[in-house]
């Protein structure tokens, strides 16, 4: 089984080095890690359209996604990622995903704005509202991967490196190739 | 044609109503918008799981998505519709996005944290490096509009009210249906 490795892992001053790790973790458990980088000698150096047709063909390729929902750059997740698990979902491939912050989306809020009460719906400071359903972020993702795949692996308490912890990472390898032992059938894809 | 309505607007607090005039937008240029909200008395009373049933019922009858891309609690688009965007791409259909702040990624990431370069690359101050192509978002959904629908429309300058201008979502609605038009086959979808 061919696994897409998304995530803002990329954006990473040693993007390639934990593409490497990762990869590596997926061969243990059987599968075959595809990661944005793989082929780059120096991402810097490709243009946004390369890299664009890159992903897409290892997103085609690939089998499964597991995707990296860290929050990124703000309360949520990457919207790069967010988009590949999409594309995935809406391709009926097997999603997968995780997250380094155990916390909710709405307390994650609260560290960037202000947040108040307004006819008893969470507002930020520019009046738009808040999504409070107690999810770990916006509920399109969540329920993707609860009914495309596997719900989303949150550690019990953040990790100290939520960008180098890859625990939660390996709980998604795990079930991707529990996965694959369960439908013998799919060794062939 | 069927199109649906994607992004944060379903956070505004006249969601419903900003709906209602970008329906009535798309039934000008004989297109059938459907909104997330179109069918909730109130959003606030159902439960996320039966939110994002709904949503996925509404994209897999759609032919086509509008993306509201302006970015939103942070420098980036709101995941959400970047998920939607990707689930769309995914599953063949025509798509479109816009955004109501035509400044390039990497200028706004400046406003929310200090901006560096280090080996060239620009990083933010957590280290991670900023996609710096000159685009508007990155680049997976940008090149996703480019080469599955139409690129992504940009004021001249940014309105006075991003969340309530709707001059870059009527441009959307024009080039889907003169995509429409182009494609007669497709007005039995």
């Amino acid at each position: 089984m061919k696994v897409y490795l998304a995530g803002p892992d990329v954006f990473l001053p040693d993007a390639v080095e934990i593409g490497r790790i990762k990869v590596d973790l997926c061969a243990r458990y059987g599968l075959t890690g595809l990661y944005p980088l793989d082929d780059a000698m120096d991402a810097a150096a490709r243009d946004s359209l390369s890299i664009f047709r890159d992903n897409e063909a290892m997103m085609i390729e690939a089998d499964a996604i597991i995707a990296n929902l860290t929050p990124f750059r703000g309360p949520g997740a990457d919207a790069g990622t967010a988009y590949e698990l999409g594309y995935m979902a809406g391709r009926g491939k097997l999603c997968l995903g995780y997250s380094n912050d155990p916390s909710a989306y709405a307390d994650r809020v609260r560290k960037f704005t202000e947040v108040s009460s307004r006819k008893g719906r969470l507002v930020d400071e520019t009046g738009l509202i808040i999504e409070d359903f107690g999810l770990s972020d916006n509920l399109m993702m969540i329920h993707a991967l609860e009914l495309h795949g596997c719900a989303l692996v949150l550690p019990r308490q953040g990790p100290a490196d939520i960008w180098h912890d890859l625990s939660a990472f390996e709980s998604c390898v795990r079930m991707a190739a529990e996965r694959l032992a369960a439908e013998p059938a799919s060794v062939a894809r």
